[in-house]
Parts: C-alpha cells; structure tokens; sequence
C-alpha cells in the first residue's frame, strides 16, 4: 500500500472566488499581511503497490481535476 | 513575501461522503487498486515575512478549519 497525495488546485489565471472571500475576510478579522489566498482541493488515496504513476495522473486528469480551470500534482509519500 | 500552504483534511472518525463517492466511481471508470480516498482543502497563502506562526496557526484554526470536525497542517514553502 502506498499513500498517494493529489492537489488540485484553479489555474492562475482563473478567478478564486472562495479564495478572494477568505482574502477579504481577513483584516476584517484582525489579520494584516496576507495579500493572497487561493483554495484548492486535496484528495488523499490509499492504493495498491500495483497502481502505477501512469493511472495515477489518467485517474487525477479525469476524475479529481476539472482541466479547464484546475491544475493538478500527484505526488506519493510515506505512509 | 512566503508562501504558506494549509492542508485542510477531515478527521479520521468522520465520515467523507465526497471522498467516498470518489472512491465508488473509480471502480465503474476501470481503476481498480485505490481502497480509500478522502478530500480535503488546500489553501496557498501569499503573507509578509512580518507574519508569524502563530498569526498563521490562527488564521488556519478559525477562518479555514472546522475544527470540530478537519484537522490541519500549516507550512511555509518556498515561493
């Protein structure tokens, strides 16, 4: 088994909504300095030793990434 | 200027139907070998360098985490 990390987030060029409320959000809260925030999504995946990279990026690509507005990396780390 | 990513997970008791839903659907589309899928948020922050940690673990804590029922993880990368 290995742990598989994919984060997906909107491309830079996309407008970020929930991004720019967060953003906005801030100093109203008390919190000066952060000129920026963008969200994403992270999705953690357990899989089998026998899942290699190449469906790794086909399943991110078509199931966790809308690529018209979104970005993905894939990434294995230790479990 | 850094950049710091919050990583945003919900925790281990609780259910994630959207990752769940996740995990369902790979089977149907012809990915097999994936046993768990859980979603979380990733959140990439633009701060000044006068932000400290503290001011970051408490902006991750109360405006980007349900504490009740995510966990998060706050770290600065390089940009």
């Amino acid at each position: 088994m290995a742990r598989v990390v994919v984060d997906v987030m909107p491309k830079q060029e996309i407008l970020d909504p929930q991004g720019q409320a967060v953003a906005n959000a801030l100093p109203r809260l008390g919190f000066d300095g952060v000129s920026s925030v963008r969200q994403g999504k992270r999705f953690e995946l357990e899989v089998d030793d026998s899942v290699d990279d190449a469906a790794l990026a086909k399943i991110a690509e078509t199931l966790l990434t809308n690529t018209v507005i979104e970005d993905f990396t894939v990434r294995r780390v230790e479990s």
